[in-house]
């Protein structure tokens, strides 16, 4: 419990999660982090409320290059080792949990091998917190007994594409795909392939937890459809299973902060 | 956004997941409705950390009865209809996250089918968090384009085991298995016959973030006889995978407030 509530420190860097974007679904330590921290490198992902709560002075924006593509990973890698090494405390904040789809394993070796101390900050996944804000559990007792995180973007540097449809059909439990609203026809066509059924539910969680957030809902069969009607874009995550089915059955009753009372079916405090 | 930075209302329940265990890692709304909730219904999951904040007189634990066994759900559904119908403010606290094996989805429907408006409050899971903290990240670029997630204490009233081991095997990806200690034989042996390498990493993490954190390390093959001589207990994840192996490289720079420096291999702050 060594360094419970201290501020950031110096030499070390701090991989943390920001959460899926309400600054309230920050963990008290990052909020801590990002108060005390000398410098913080982020990119978009974190969402705009959290983002404009940094003061200018001590952010660094990563995401884009001034040419407008994205700053390559290997850059950012420098940019921590360099930063720690001048003595700053430096947050590596991430969008979701740095763990999920976010390069925080790689950040970790990079950081290792250049013998930089640094701790990591666990977070909320919108892979999580997006369906359950829209009234959907990942896992539910009657029906999903394991639940799968995918990208649907694979890295198409890879040989093999490392991701199995059919065996995540095969799983029965429930799947959520990241990075998946462009490529959502090759999957939901792969899955009804691998044998599930075209009726199963699904959902489309755009930006959860933003103040724009966005839910619609549809089948394996219809949600391709959907999404061009309800203009659904990135980031947005997936939910594919029954438990997608639960959110009819409890949106009435359901509160939230987000999106409108009409888009949610809940009502607002 | 009507709710956001008030207090818990009245009549309302809220479905919160308190993380894994170190307070730190409670959202600042997960604590900020602990602080101003009428009443806290919990079990022993949130550890012994989170439960001691709480004051005596608005907490009711519901993890076991007068006899010893524990509360039916029942119970806990009816309980928490009761206290809200009475106009009070009800926290549900949950371990991790509440909708990852936590229930939450049965509560919300009870809740729904009562008629009572109730709010969910994602939260950190121990199933990314208890590894994250250990050095392993769930997915990686080079490892993992997948994690499940899933119990290794199947309800055995369910005709069929839902949980597929063949599938989670030929997904490629990490799996994380919850309520795993006790039948960790089963499902190492039954992913071995599923084709695993029998030389793939493998971590448990007992406590993930509380005072007494354990990590022990293996292979499908040793990790049985690992769990016994270090005398991992529940709650522990067990954390199956490539991206198990990523600690061994990265431990000797991870800052860690859990657990022994010696333990952990990380140097404390
Ligand atoms: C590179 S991955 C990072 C995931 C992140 N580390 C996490 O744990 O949430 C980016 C993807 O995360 C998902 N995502 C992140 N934030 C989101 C949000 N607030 N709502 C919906 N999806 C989100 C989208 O699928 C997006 O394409
Ligand atoms: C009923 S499940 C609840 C999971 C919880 N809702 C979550 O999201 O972490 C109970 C299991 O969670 C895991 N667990 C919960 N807290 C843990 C911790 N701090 N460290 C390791 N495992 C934990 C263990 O596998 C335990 O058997």
């Amino acid at each position: 419990m060594a360094d419970s509530d201290i501020d950031a420190e110096p030499g070390t860097v701090y991989l943390v999660g920001s959460g899926p974007g309400d600054p309230e679904l920050l963990t008290v330590k990052a909020k801590r982090l990002l108060e005390t921290a000398d410098v913080v490198l982020h990119d978009k992902l974190p969402g705009p409320e959290i983002i404009d709560q940094l003061p200018e002075a001590r952010r660094e924006d990563v995401g884009k290059r001034a040419g407008g593509e994205r700053t390559p990973q290997s850059e950012i890698n420098e940019r921590l080792v360099e930063l720690a090494s001048e003595g700053k405390s430096v947050v590596r904040l991430k969008g979701g949990d740095s763990f999920v789809f976010g390069r925080g394993g790689e950040e970790a070796e990079y950081l290792a091998a250049h013998e930089i101390p640094f701790e990591v900050v666990p977070a909320v996944t919108s892979a999580i917190a997006a369906p359950a804000v829209a009234g959907i559990p990942v896992t539910h007792r009657d029906h999903a007994s394991s639940v799968s995180f995918v990208t649907g973007h694979e890295d198409p540097t890879k040989e093999e594409s490392a991701v199995d449809w059919d065996a995540l059909a095969a799983t029965g439990g429930t799947i959520v795909v990241l990075m998946g609203v462009g490529r959502l026809p090759d999957y939901t066509n792969a899955l009804c392939e691998a044998g599930m059924a075209p009726e199963t539910p699904v959902a489309l969680i755009e930006r959860g937890t933003w103040p724009g957030q966005q839910v619609a809902t549809g089948t394996l069969e219809t949600i391709v459809d959907v999404r061009d009607e309800e203009g659904i874009s990135p980031p947005a995550v997936t939910v594919i299973g029954d438990v997608a089915g639960t959110r009819e059955s409890i949106v009435d009753f359901l509160q939230t902060e987000y999106g409108s009372a009409a888009e949610n079916g809940g009502r607002e405090a």
